[in-house]
């Protein structure tokens, strides 16, 4: 398989810790695309009309995205611990990656704000707007986290690629205030695939 | 069950769709909410940190969330034909629908860009880079639609929405060029779950 992808890209990286939890890295080739709202890639276009990373081409020769779509797929494809549950406990585990996936969504646009958008045209309301939906979604996590015991399946898997985003992109938003994500990050951030996977 | 939505809303409608196609209608209500990125709403913020529809009370009393979760969630409630199949044909489906939720995230974001925006912060950059993504995703849902036969499941939902949105907020954007797509679309636009969510 293929997986178009970038270090940067907290969606790629979600489904790059899946690959690693669950043995199926061996399988997957990781390639390395530049892509932004305004600046397109032509290879990865070919196989998204979205233009966006993690795309992943299966060995049927077919294309899937996006990271949800991706995950649950590869999670088919082994036979250890899965990542997204079957059990009554699958919509809880699919409305934390939702929330992680939204305060990824929330993060992002702030990034564009301030480093694609020309600065004449930046607007502050559009990113306190974004910001309170990532800091409420923060209070969300923390409140959520210490019932995760030592599970990691995709809501944690989310919520690490979260807090690793804030650190390389936001490392003035001080999340590690809410002691109860922070001394969860701490149990989960040596993980040899997180580690593998930090922006750098 | 409780529903939060906006009939504005083109990712609440694939939801209002799917309760609607499968019969789920009776045991849902739907509780108009008015949100946009720079002002929440208070009571949807106490059921989903993101501050974002749809969002869908259990009738355990959780909530989960975002559509494409809800959407599967309904879809194990009822015994119908399947919404999202379980089978080989999974992984398209659900790529279809990741397609249909790209072209609406572009779309809007083009519509804040140009209502919610201040005039002085819009950056036409911007609204290029997403209808860039808008046009090549129809172009791609175009030469898919041919293949879908009389098809109504999550990807041709996400379709329908995306078609009905560009009607209702971008009328000039002549999507109907594409012959494919529109023939299509004069198949399902009268269908009871399509006429009743539409836009107004």
């Amino acid at each position: 398989m293929r997986l178009w992808q970038n270090p940067a890209s907290p969606f790629a990286r979600k489904v790059r810790i899946v690959a690693r939890e669950t043995g199926l890295l061996p399988r997957i080739e990781e390639i390395a695309v530049m892509v932004s709202p305004v600046s397109p890639n032509a290879d990865l276009a070919a196989h998204n009309p979205l233009v966006k990373i993690p795309a992943l081409q299966m060995d049927d020769g077919k294309v899937i995205y996006d990271s949800t779509v991706i995950c649950e797929y590869l999670d088919t494809l082994h036979t250890g611990v899965q990542v997204i549950p079957s059990d009554a406990t699958r919509w809880e585990a699919l409305r934390l990656q939702a929330l992680c996936n939204g305060i990824l969504e929330a993060a992002v646009l702030c990034r564009y704000e301030g480093f694609v958008r020309p600065e004449a045209y930046r607007w502050d309301g559009w990113v306190k707007g974004q910001f309170a939906k990532i800091r409420n979604g923060l209070d969300a996590l923390a409140s959520e986290a210490p019932a995760w015991g030592a599970r990691f399946g995709i809501g944690q898997i989310g919520a690490a690629c979260v807090l690793g985003y804030l650190d390389y992109r936001f490392a003035n938003e001080n999340w590690r205030s809410r002691a109860a994500l922070a001394s969860w990050y701490e149990t989960v951030k040596d993980r040899a695939s997180v580690v593998a996977t930090m922006p750098a």
